[in-house]
């Protein structure tokens, strides 16, 4: 039901923190401070951006785009937020098994629920890809679309990231919230184009991150309508409709939206044939890479930082020598942005 | 690849002119008269439109919504225009058979290709389901977007309906059109909810309807993601991945707009769900069925039109039951509409 890399869940299960969460107070907003994207140091990426801006929006210019033309997409994981130590749709899947296992017991003693009940990191991490899809297909279906966003939306004001110990909502990139901002200001319909479930992003994305859930486009399972006393309601299935990652990407975006977007951010090769149909329209192109190389406020898993391969994300060489040849335009986090995190996270880390 | 009902389809086939198109200009652009929803006669039906609208957008009502909640869904074939005497759609895939034999001649001597090629609409009348499936799938996909866009444009702006003589696009009902600005002029967004082709309908929606189109929800195929001498493209596979008919129409607006609306409109048995599911919100409601009973001016194919049952449309005598039980408000064309089409049509019909 979502696209999933094995490495990438599996190798953050020791850092997690045990299933269970804290009542706490709901993720708090996340603002930007005043002006033009003042999170960006001055440079290469930020400039592309706001020249993009320039040029898509001035009338006077032969790149000018009419407003309703103005599409944007960003990938998440990775590129609106954290995605280490893992997805944090895998770590809501894994957490909401015991809650499954309390409406469907007969799952208590059957793998791969056992395992996951039983909280032995080193048994999860030998987990099976088919397992990991099973574990999301009983957390992420039989339920109705009610249920489901109630679920989620619980789990999310009180489930911690294991580093910093906020709200998987709060670690979202200051950066890109102004980049987002600045477009929208501009005209542009800022989408999500995501691997994680789309019902899953689209309960937090208004709040978070400004788009309604019609600009949420992620992997989409079916659906099922039928009645309870009369009353219509419509039940998550366990049925693939499209995997919204990779080549999925663009067919994801054909299906949902139906244009071309002129302005498009990732940071994987999940990306990729995203950031390659944008590309091939014509007109003004933006494309855009962040790369990971800040380990100290973040994290560092880019081909450039010397890590074995094992430890490397996918943000491959090979695509960053695809994102050289076609001219996109990769983000240093490190260097490109003065701050990582929104202003309301500052000294509230708790580890 | 597309809703379709067989009667319906063969029922409108001896009606058809032949298989050829005469180079005309475009369809004319329909627009409304300046003020509110000048062609509809006073009434329930208009002042329930309007009542609606007031409802909703005076913050100082407890059934305000607020804008980013309003939602509006519209069926298209008997609601937004002419769907007699057959789905405007099926007459495009059955004049494209000779463009796609054309391109793959060994089909011309194949069934159901050859009936079509026949013109023998004795024959074409008795074709199959399954026939009419394969000569959907064959007109519908296998091309790339780009390729069918094009096609369907060129064909629009040449076809003509054979009892006005005017283009499709031009059939299309005044009064309907006005609510759309009516709801738009007030915040709502205002989708296209239909059993037609997305990919088809999304071809000309926005200039028809000024409905953009990643707010067109319709029958969905698969695409597949590819490159030709590098450059990206996607295919229009012959995959559904959802049926935007009955339930499929609750399932398509979760898919792809992720609310429930609080407006819907519709015509027939499958536009039931839709309405169903849209009354089921809470706060301000309204549901209405547009009732075909002006033979003169269009069509009569209601159940209170006394023609035999097999003449009788999909607006059920069970539909018009449910309808009343649940204040769902039918709109009849003959007593509540003052004009059908747009004025850009009077007196241009040539037969």
């Amino acid at each position: 039901m979502v696209s999933i890399n094995r490495r990438v869940v599996l190798s953050g299960l020791a850092m997690l923190p045990a299933l269970s969460s804290t009542l706490l107070p709901g993720a708090a907003l996340a603002q930007a401070p005043g002006g033009v994207l003042p999170s960006w140091n001055d440079g290469l990426a930020k400039q592309s951006i706001l020249e993009f801006v320039r040029a898509t929006t001035d009338q006077s210019r032969p790149t000018y785009v009419s407003p309703e033309e103005r599409i944007a997409v960003f990938d998440q994981d990775g590129t609106l937020w954290v995605e280490h130590p893992m997805y944090t749709q895998v770590v809501y899947c894994l957490e909401h098994v015991p809650a499954v296992v309390e409406k469907r017991p007969e799952l208590k003693d059957v793998e791969p629920f056992k395992t996951v009940l039983s909280g032995n990191r080193e048994a999860m991490a030998r987990l099976s890809m088919r397992d990991l899809e099973e574990i999301l297909a009983a957390t992420l279906t039989g339920m109705s679309v009610d249920e489901f966003n109630a679920e989620v939306k619980k789990w999310l004001a009180t489930a911690k990231h294991p580093r910093w110990g906020l709200h998987y909502t709060e670690l979202v990139y200051q950066p890109m919230l102004e980049v987002l901002r600045h477009l929208r200001d501009n005209g542009f319909k800022t989408y999500i184009v995501t691997g994680g479930g789309q019902d899953f992003v689209r309960v937090y994305a208004q709040q978070v991150y400004g788009i309604p859930p019609e600009q949420v486009v992620g992997t989409m399972g079916g659906t099922k309508y039928g009645y309870e006393d009369g009353r219509p309601f419509l039940t998550k299935e366990p049925k693939l409709l499209l995997n919204d990652d990779k080549a999925g990407k663009p067919e994801g975006i054909h299906l949902m939206i139906g244009r071309r977007p002129s302005i498009a951010f990732g940071n994987s090769t999940g990306d990729r044939e995203m950031l390659e149909w944008t590309g091939a329209g014509t007109g003004a192109r933006l494309m855009m890479l962040l790369l990971h190389d800040d380990p100290m406020r973040e994290y560092a898993y880019g081909p450039a930082q010397g890590l074995p391969e094992s430890k490397v994300g996918t943000f491959t060489q090979a695509l960053y020598d695809e994102a050289k040849q076609k001219g996109w335009v990769v983000i240093s986090m490190k260097n490109d942005w003065n701050e990582v995190f929104p202003p309301t996270t500052v000294g509230r880390t708790t580890r």
